[in-house]
């Protein structure tokens, strides 16, 4: 079957040449990098050239990068060993942020360690950031602010570098979930205050189970993962190389070819909402506009016995797309994201996530597809 | 240079095999688990794949099996989530456990949560379990027990049943890291009282930056790492496909082939003592030679100008050993497990650690170079 895969924002195909790079430390690289014979400073050298590029993308120093498991796990560490470290009792978050951060929050709240404060969204998923300095305002003890860059769901980005100056002034730590960022935008570590960012190299073309997080030098905080002494200490356990090595790679690619892949991405983008608008009245986009990931549009249709079955429908029709976000379309419950935006409950949200390997003739493929299942009823799977 | 690869305990190359099962998951079917369309099914389809095969090889259930980014997260995990479940105070373990396990009770006896008891060793690694039946039966509440299945670094095995036995009538909980001897030695989990074990693939021939965690269905306990609904809520992030099928074949290579590879490596090792015991008269052992790690063999040479540089020199002669654990090996600290056995502070050791893949002219090559390096003074790199 021809298979057309809008669902990136859930995960992306590895580019050839990050397997290639892989391959070496897969087959013959293959020593622990902690030990201190030929095969072990070969992977070690690895690691640490890895460590190098992502920080120069990033523009922060190699010291401050820690490789993980992935973004979840990065996030999990953020927030919790953030919280031990200083000993902090309040935590400041958004109703719209990906369940990583969600339940660690909710975690430390139920081990009675912090009270979680939430910033307003607006219908467009914008967090309230007058609301967000009366909080930080009303508190007199420092703060954890974990606010994402992007929501995967919707695509409505944030304003790092204003979230960065309300919590300098008010001397708050702030985590912000860059997942669905990282290697998508430029980022400028060294002059945005922001204390932890996370990283997953398979939203960016990269390997799955591995990630990184960003500890900015002026904050410390205790690992998360005890053991060895891998990670300067900070992450224990011996170190996935092809993944670290392919991470390293995915966003090299990724950043040296950062304007033309956003022009092509948003072209086919911008072509689906035009096209979507052309062909179905009621159409309706979340998420805010103006500022959103070029690779999220989430669509809305009124919900209809035709779009409610809509996503398994275009599945069987060699559509892959989503619901909003992968980790929890198995589950039944309804999106947290749309929720808090109020999304009227009498439309179906389809969530379309797109990648450099998209065409416009995908799209013709899908707008047909969906002509087709939502318009006329005999053709219906 | 030739090379000969003796730390295997520290990590072992990956199988040809184990990386084409790998390759079509990084190529082509790189679809997020957690996805409800095709590219997803067929993930989830192999990780459930994966986790019917751990179950089948460790005669468990695969609802009891959860992958981790490997053993040290497995076994903080355990420990970790064990003593929160259960609200434990007290947890029994060893002054040789590996540093996973070892800096997890540390940390958790540094915030106050637990108090630690140590179980003794004898001169061969061996645990006192009349001691852990007395310190058990001191104590008036519920113990966890983490005591290691073989010490990676002296290759003494323990007595899981004899353990287990012990903890049941006490009903504490027991962990046990099985890091050295997952796809090493047979598992009967279902008639083994052990509540917790830790797999890492990378020690079997498989990838690195994976593992998994056994969970007996009878204890519950929350996750370490929150978000989303993966391995069933139990440990959220995407899921290491590759990693997670790698792990999988691998296990089914060792066990397919168990007896083979042990009398294989069992043979080599058997060597390597005689040929050693031949040519060194002043040659030593660490460990329960009777109930040791068929892998690893670690070696005590009397202390002189040579031998403090002898695993330097070994290198840059083509021979890969180690000092110890490979997860402390980078750094300058004794070993904690030659100090717990009381090993003599005037001799070395070195730990020769083995797989199927090495061969009896390497150790040949092996016993020449040591010569070469101890004993001829001006041929001393």
């Amino acid at each position: 079957m021809n298979r057309v895969y809008f669902d990136n924002a859930a995960t992306t195909q590895m580019d050839r040449e990050v397997i290639d790079a892989m391959l070496p430390f897969m087959e013959s690289h293959f020593g622990n990098p902690s030990a201190i014979h030929f095969y072990g400073r070969e992977t070690r050298a690895a690691i640490e050239k890895a460590r190098k590029t992502v920080a120069k993308y990033l523009n922060c120093t190699p010291g401050e990068i820690f490789f993980t498991s992935g973004g979840t796990e990065a996030s999990n560490m953020a927030i919790r060993c953030a919280v031990k470290a200083y000993n902090l009792h309040h935590i400041i978050t958004s109703p719209i942020e990906h369940h990583c951060v969600e339940n660690t929050v909710k975690a430390l709240e139920q081990e009675g360690t912090v009270k979680l404060h939430f910033v307003n969204v607006d219908e467009k998923g914008r967090f309230d950031l007058n609301q967000l300095e009366e909080i930080l305002s009303s508190i007199n003890e420092r703060c954890l602010v974990t606010l994402m860059h992007a929501n995967n769901e919707i695509g409505t980005m944030s304003d790092m570098n204003a979230i960065g100056e309300i919590c300098r002034k008010h001397n708050a730590i702030y985590h912000s979930d860059t997942v669905q960022t990282v290697a998508h935008f430029p980022f400028d570590l060294k002059n945005t205050h922001v204390h932890f960012i996370s990283g997953a190299a398979h939203k960016f073309h990269g390997p799955k189970g591995t990630g990184f997080i960003y500890i900015r030098h002026d904050v410390k905080i205790p690992p998360m993962i005890f053991g060895g002494g891998q990670e300067r200490n900070m992450r224990a356990g011996t170190e996935n190389v092809y993944g670290i090595v392919g991470l390293a790679k995915a966003m090299e690619i990724a950043y040296d070819h950062l304007e033309e892949t956003r022009e092509h991405i948003s072209s086919i983008k911008s072509y689906m909402i035009e096209e979507l608008k052309k062909n179905f009245p009621d159409v309706l986009f979340n998420g805010d506009q103006e500022h959103s990931l070029y690779t999220v549009l989430s669509v809305s249709f009124p919900l209809n016995d035709k779009s409610q079955l809509l996503l398994f429908n275009l599945d069987m029709n060699g559509i892959c797309a989503s619901s909003g976000s992968a980790c929890s379309s198995g589950s039944n419950q309804n999106s947290h994201v749309l929720d808090a935006i109020k999304a009227d409950p009498n439309r179906v949200a389809i969530r379309f996530s797109f990648s450099k390997h998209n065409t416009k003739e995908e799209v013709d493929f899908a707008i047909a597809k969906l002509k087709m299942l939502t318009m006329i009823p005999e053709s219906v799977a």
